[in-house]
C-alpha cells in the first residue's frame, strides 16, 4: 500500500518527479561526484514532507532509530550498505561497540538497536552493546517482544580506549545522540573509531547550520537539474537569543516569524497556491519533536501562555532553549485511510536502504508528526528507493520513492558538508 | 520454489552449511580482508554443483551473461553494487561503452545486456553499446522479446582510445569474452579504463591457473573454519600436449584421468560415499561449454571415436584445444520436478546480487549442464544470499544460498588473484 497524495495542486510535484526520472543518470552521477568530495556519514535517516508543490526534508538525523520499521525485503541492501561503510570508516575492525540510547523500556528502540546488530554482524563484526546508563553494572539481558534479545553491558574505560569486560573493540558507533551532552566517559579516546564523531551529536549540532549546508546542496542540485530550488528547500530563519520563560527575545522571534511567512506568501502567489503558509519554530538543538511550536501568524509567537512557554523551554535531557529555528512549514498531504503520513528514508553509507511512512490519526497535515508521546503506525515502503521506472508514470510507487531517495541523499550530503565544516581543530581534539 | 537435495548422503552439507551458519561473522570478516588486499573484479558469475557431501564452483565466468534470470526482486542489490563497482574502479567516469558478445539473434543474451544496460546507467553513467560485428557499420535497433530495445553500433577507434560517433567514454566494460583473441581494435588502448582488463579475456585464461588460485583460496579458507578443503574444492589435473585429432598426448590425458579418479575413490571411501566417481575433461581455454567430456574411467579417453575427438578439438571461435584440464566432477543432486538443478551465483564488485538454477530436463546428474544448443529453464533464487538466518535449519533456502554465496566469493577471490598474477609487465603492456 502507498499513501495517496491528497492534494488539488499535486501537479507541480508530478513535474518535479518527472524531472527526476529523466535525469536520473545526470542525478546519480552528480551524487556520486558528490560522494568523492565529502565522506558520507556512517547511517543517517530524514523526515521528508509532500506537499504536492513541494518535497522537502524538515529534519537529519545522525543516529537513526527505526531500522526495525523497515521492509524485511530490503534487509539485503542494508547488510550490502553497511560492509560498504566499514569498509570506508574502518576495514580492519574485527569488533565494534555499539552504544545506544538510554530508552530501555522502549520495546521499538529496542527492536531497532537489534536490528542493527544483527545488520553489522553480517559485515563480519563482533558487535557487543555498551550502556551509558549507571544502573547497568551487570550485563544485563532484555527480552524484546519480536522474541529476540539484547545484552547491554557496562561500559569500562581504559586509558584512551573504552570497552565492556573481556572486550576491547576497535570501533565504536554511536546509536546515542548525545543530546545530554558528552558523557565524561566518552570524552579524549583516542586509538578507536567512533563512529559518528562527537561533534555529530546533539550537545554540539544546530539545525540551522546544517539548513544552511543544506540550502548550498539544493542550490547546487537545482542548478544541475533546472529547477527552482524552493521546490526542495525550506526557508529558515534563526534567533540567537531567546529565553521563554523570561520572555526575551519575543520580538526578535516575531519578526523572523513574519519575515518568513511573508517570503512564502510571495513563493505561493508566484505558484498559485492557495494553503495557508506556516512556519514551524523549534529549538535549534536537539531531537525528538521537543520544543516545536506551528505558527501561522507572528502574533501567535507573541502573547505565548505558560503552557506553550515551558513546553518551547526545554527539550531532551531538560536542556534549556536559548536559541530557535523558524522554518517555512511543509504541509504533509500524503495519507493512508484519512491518516496523514510522513515519509522517512534510511541511508546507510551513501545509499538509500529503505523507509517507512510514519502514520497518524490525531494530527493535521501542518502538525509535527514526531512528538513526545506521539504514536505512529510505521507503514514500510513498500519498493525500494534506487528503481525508478520510466515507463511508469512519474507518481508510480518506484518513482515517488526514488524522488524521496534523491531528496533523502542531499539531505544527507549537507550533513556530510555540516560534519566537515564544524570539526573541531586538531588542538581542540587534543584538549 | 527452492530445489530439492535429494541425496541420501545430504548429512555433509549440512553440517557444510551449519559450519557457514555458526562461523558467517568470522567469514564475512575474512572476506573483508581479503577485498582490502585484492580488488574485485567489476562482476563475475560462478557455476556450483551441490552433491550434499561436496559444494564447489566448478566454473568462473568474468563476463556473465545471465543478468536477465535474476530475480527481479534483488535489482536494487546489483545498482547499489555496481554503483560501488563503479566508485572503485572509475570513480570519474561519465559515459560508458559497453561492448557485448557477437550473438545479435540470441535474445536471451540481449535482455542480459539489456538489464546491464539498465543496472549501469543508474549509477550515474551514460551507457551505449559498441559492437564488434562488421556487418554494425551504423546504428542498428534490435526489438527484443520483452518489449524493450537495445541500439548496437559502430565502434570507432581514434589514437589510443575507442567510442562511437559522438561518443567518447573514459570507461569500456567488456561483456565479450574475447575467446577469439583480442580484436585489433581493442589492442593498445590508453588513457580509458578497460574493465575487465583484456588479459581476463578467455583467449590468455587457463582454467587450471584459475583452478590453482581457487585451490589456494580454498585451503586457506578451509583453514580458517576448520573443514576439509576437499569439500569445497574440486582436485584438478593438467595434460599440456594433446591433440585429439592427431592422437597424441593421450597417454598423458588417460593416466592423469586415473590418478584422479583414484584420488577422489579414496575419498570416497573416507567419507563413505557411494556414488560413482567421475571426472570432467575440459579445454584449458575457451568457455561455453564446448570441448567437455565426463569420464568414468581412464579406458574411455584411450578409444575416443571421430565424433568425440572432433567434438574436443574446438571451442568456441574454432579454437583448437592443445591442453585440457582434468577436474573432478561434482554431482548435482539437487532438483526441481525431477530436473536436474545447477546453481549459478552473480556477483558485482565483491558483492553477491542474485543467482537462479540452471533446470534441465534432458540431463544427468553427472553432465554438464552448460553444453551448446543446451536449453535450461532459469530460475531465479528466491531469497538472497547475504542473510543466513541462525533459528533456521541448515538447509533452509536463506542457509543454502548463503552457503552459495560464500563458496561463489572464494571463486571470486580466486579470480582476483589470478588477474594480478596473469597481469602483463608494464613493458608487455607498451609493446
Amino acid at each position: 500500500m502507498v499513501p495517496h497524495l491528497t492534494t488539488a495542486l499535486s501537479g507541480p510535484l508530478l513535474e518535479l518527479e518527472k524531472r527526476f526520472l529523466d535525469q536520473a543518470t545526470e542525478i546519480e552521477r552528480w551524487m556520486r561526484a558528490q560522494w568523492q568530495d565529502h565522506l558520507p556519514p556512517f547511517y543517517g535517516s530524514t523526515d521528508l514532507r509532500n506537499s504536492g508543490f513541494k518535497l522537502a526534508p524538515v529534519d537529519l538525523n545522525l543516529f537513526p532509530g527505526g531500522f526495525n520499521n523497515l521492509n524485511d525485503a530490503f534487509m539485503p541492501l542494508c547488510v550490502q550498505a553497511a560492509q560498504a561503510a566499514i569498509e570506508r570508516m574502518c576495514p580492519d575492525a574485527r569488533e565494534l561497540l555499539l552504544i545506544p540510547e538510554n530508552h530501555t523500556r522502549n520495546q521499538f528502540y529496542l527492536q531497532n538497536v537489534a536490528k542493527l546488530v544483527s545488520v553489522l554482524e553480517l559485515t563480519g563484526l563482533d558487535v557487543r552493546i555498551g550502556s551509558l546508563l549507571p544502573e547497568i553494572n551487570a550485563p544485563t539481558t532484555l527480552e524484546l517482544a519480536n522474541g529476540s534479545s539484547l545484552t547491554l553491558e557496562p561500559l569500562e574505560r581504559r586509558g584512551g580506549r573504552i570497552g565492556l569486560a573481556g572486550f576491547e573493540p576497535c570501533a565504536v558507533l554511536l546509536n546515542n545522540d548525545l543530546s545530554g551532552g558528552v558523557p565524561p566517559i566518552l570524552k579524549g579516546l583516542d586509538d578507536q573509531w567512533l563512529i559518528p564523531p562527537l561533534h555529530a551529536g546533539w550537545h554540539a549540532r544546530r539545525k540551522s547550520v546544517h539548513a544552511a549546508a543544506y540550502d548550498r546542496v539544493a542550490r547546487e542540485f537545482a542548478e544541475l537539474i533546472g529547477i527552482d530550488p524552493w521546490r526542495i528547500n525550506p526557508e529558515f530563519g534563526v534567533c540567537g537569543q531567546i529565553n521563554f520563560q523570561e520572555r526575551t527575545g519575543e520580538e526578535c522571534l516575531a519578526d523572523q516569524v513574519d519575515g518568513l511567512l511573508r517570503r512564502i506568501r510571495d513563493k505561493y502567489r508566484e505558484y498559485g497556491i492557495t494553503e495557508t503558509p506556516f512556519v514551524v519554530v523549534k529549538a535549534d538543538a536537539g531531537t525528538y519533536g521537543m520544543g516545536v511550536m506551528t505558527v501561522r501568524d507572528a502574533s501567535e509567537v507573541r502573547g505565548l501562555n505558560r503552557r506553550q512557554r515551558n513546553k518551547m523551554s526545554v527539550v531532551k535531557e531538560g536542556l534549556e532553549v536559548h536559541e530557535v529555528i523558524i522554518q517555512e512549514g511543509v504541509h504533509t498531504f500524503e495519507t493512508v485511510d484519512d491518516a496523514v503520513a510522513e515519509p522517512v528514508v534510511y541511508m546507510i553509507d551513501h545509499y538509500v536502504v529503505g523507509g517507512f511512512y510514519r502514520v497518524h490519526t490525531e494530527r493535521a497535515r501542518d502538525e509535527n508528526l514526531n512528538a513526545p508521546g506521539m504514536h505512529f503506525k510505521p507503514l514500510a515502503f513498500e519498493t525500494c528507493c534506487s528503481l525508478p521506472d520510466c515507463r511508469q508514470g512519474p507518481d508510480a510507487a518506484p518513482n515517488r520513492f526514488y524522488a524521496y531517495g534523491v531528496v533523502a541523499r542531499l539531505a544527507l550530503l549537507a550533513a556530510s558538508v555540516e560534519i566537515e565544516e564544524t570539526a573541531p581543530a586538531e588542538a581542540e581534539l587534543v584538549a
